[in-house]
């Protein structure tokens, strides 16, 4: 059987038909047998011309990893816009600022570029149900593609989840199960009973297709940016599938011929979950280094990241680095973002637009470089973490009074703007 | 001059040229004397062929009241798909069901299409603020969209205004002043502080330019569907500036002969905020009948409607009606919708699932009849009046508890289809 890809072992470098093997390396197991998919690139049929600002991710099916009658859910993943902010970039000493910013997709976040991929092999595998553990972006994207579909959905919960994703769950429709433990727990269960029933995993990191989807915002990059290749990506982690996807669209690109180099990448952490950092810093081997996470951007509060090898190899051949960041720091981000773009990301989303700063304060940029931020997320998926932004202080239903409130507005920002000016 | 465009007063007819009146006809007051943009439509050079399904609002530019080098914000507003949902269509013994969704724009709802079009205006004119009074869609809209521009921006709101709203007001760093008083209160006294201060209104209704905008949801129904028109369109009603542009966006398309009939307009009111329903069917010349206004759907929570005249005439013009849906079947259809496409709709954009749903089981539709639903906001938007679905009991971490739980699912779901099937 002659098929379009293969799967290797990202340590021990085995390859595997597809045929063969449904999630990770049986010699090197779950944390360190994440496989990657490889192509023949000389039979990948793709021209630039092929490729449109405006397409949605189908246009990359050459580069996926399904037939080309797969199943193709109704609603549209992809295609999100890419930003220029030019002036903004100058004021922080860049070339460019480009955000590509994928809130706008049908759940609100980048999951659902992988969510798409699982759906279709799902199908074309016959299986009926599928499932994941998840609080946060992965579930809610699980649910709603999969609603106008004939697949069961099966959501593993720890029972802290915040009440508004769980909402966004329950609405869809998915079977959704409530874990009395954390997150690994209800990662562990999900794993044994998904065995057990014969379903479908849209587990992070484990299911080698989920990264292929993603790595489909990275190509959009590059296409929006008229085929010019950024100098640097940056992008937040957490369990380190993201990044590796941003490295692999680059990387699937060159191998066809249609870039001339990869960007460096750049992985931004929150202080409070920087296992992946910390594993980069170890050295090769990498040996995962774990930690117990607490952090405000919870789509990266990660303490035992599942992609971390993967993401360490892609992220040293790139020649990036990661760095961290503190709550405080994500929070104002959200704010300054938001001020100066008009683009309301979730905090894991700003992630990257806090350690931008953090590098040109360190002066680590050069003049003309570009940068580009992967915004991951919508910002309306986490009112919460904002609302201390909020000062309301309710006035009279009088002229005079409201007139004073004005006067106090313009005298802040005349200040405010003092400052800038210093 | 030679202007593109004039202004003609809905109720008494007069026609203004753009640079002698501001917001509405002098004669006719503010409630009666809203005004209608009019091109010279021969003068329009606009082929089919010039129009894209993935063009964003900008496509539309020489139907816009806007000079060509208009100010353009950089967050890409409209381009929003258009999905068709034939089985689910089949179901209700339809043609076709196909759904407008707007909760990819960037604040996630319809109002960013009129924002855009008003923030090019206060540009146009010279104007350095901004202001417009409201709790929801466009107060985030007009705070979002002005947040990457040099303008001021003040937004009036309710002191009872939902945090959730009101936390994005802040977070893109708007001037917020909360009356303590209701909506009316600060709608009155913002026109009053925007006049004396010589501030730009983004005030619905009065502001003729806000509707021009957001016709073009309607013009890309009709491109997106292949250039088919619809038999029907479907829209919540509130104030009824939008209902209003729908009509607009075919009318425009009509008269420069593009498309060769105009949809039936259905407009769909909550029981408890039926003004335009009551207004309308009062019969001609229009009176408006105002309510208190009581309803789930806050975006569609108005007793006043300032767009009132203008709904109701064209409406009738499209052989169009208006329906009322209950609260109960508001949220009901938030959860069917996202169950049966995927689609997570707030309250007040499910409502026309709901009114399509009345309208079938009244044995309205023709077998043949393409129905359009216009979605007009991210469910992300109101999480809290979903938290009603959420059903949660957590389980024990034991495998063999897990596996009760997915059998109480399954015999669930079992049951579900028996009574589907009956």
């Amino acid at each position: 059987m002659n098929r379009r890809y293969k799967l290797k072992c990202v340590t021990c470098g085995r390859v595997y038909e597809p045929e063969d093997v449904e999630y990770t390396c049986p010699q090197c197991g779950k944390r360190f047998g994440t496989l990657e998919v490889m192509y023949n690139y000389d039979e990948v049929r793709l021209k630039r011309s092929d490729l449109s600002k405006e397409g949605d991710i189908w246009q990359f099916l050459p580069l996926l990893p399904l037939p080309e009658d797969c199943y193709k859910v109704s609603l549209r993943v992809g295609g999100t816009p890419l930003y220029s902010f030019k002036d903004l970039g100058k004021k922080f000493g860049l070339g460019d600022l480009l955000i590509k910013y994928d809130g706008g997709n049908p759940t609100g976040s980048y999951k659902d570029r992988a969510t798409i991929v699982a759906i279709a092999k799902a199908y074309e595998k016959g299986f009926d149900t599928i499932y994941c553990a998840s609080t946060g972006n992965a579930a809610s994207s699980l649910a709603g593609l999969s609603a106008p579909t004939d697949l069961k959905t099966y959501i593993f919960l720890p029972a802290k989840a915040p009440i508004a994703k769980i909402s966004q769950l329950f609405v869809y429709g998915a079977r959704a199960i409530t874990i009395d433990g954390n997150y690994d727990t209800a990662f562990d269960i999900s794993m044994k009973i998904g065995e057990e029933e014969g379903w479908y995993s849209r587990n992070s990191a484990i299911n080698p297709y989920l990264l292929e989807g993603k790595k489909t915002g990275a190509m959009e990059i590059v296409i929006q940016n008229d085929w010019n290749v950024p100098d640097f990506v940056m992008v937040g982690v957490g369990d380190g599938t993201v990044i590796s996807s941003i490295y692999k669209g680059f990387f699937d690109l060159y191998m066809i011929g249609l870039i001339d180099r990869i960007p460096r990448i750049i992985g931004v952490q929150a202080e409070g979950a920087d296992a992946v950092k910390r594993t980069f810093e170890g050295g090769e081997p990498f040996k995962p280094q774990d930690v117990v996470a607490k952090t405000v951007a919870d789509s990266i509060s990660v303490g035992k990241p599942r992609d971390v090898i993967k993401a360490c190899k892609y992220v040293k051949r790139s020649g990036g680095f990661f760095i961290t960041v503190s709550d405080e720091e994500i929070l104002m981000s959200v704010k300054e973002l938001a001020e100066e773009t008009g683009i309301f990301a979730e905090p894991a989303g700003a992630v990257p637009y806090a350690g931008m700063k953090k590098l040109v304060k360190r002066g680590f940029f050069e003049k003309e470089d570009t940068v580009c931020l992967v915004v991951t997320g919508n910002g309306l998926k986490d009112i919460k973490a904002v609302e201390k932004f909020v000062d309301l202080k309710p006035v009279e239903p009088d002229i005079e009074r409201v007139r004073e409130v004005i006067k106090e507005y313009e005298d802040k920002f005349q200040d405010q703007w003092k400052e800038n000016e210093c």
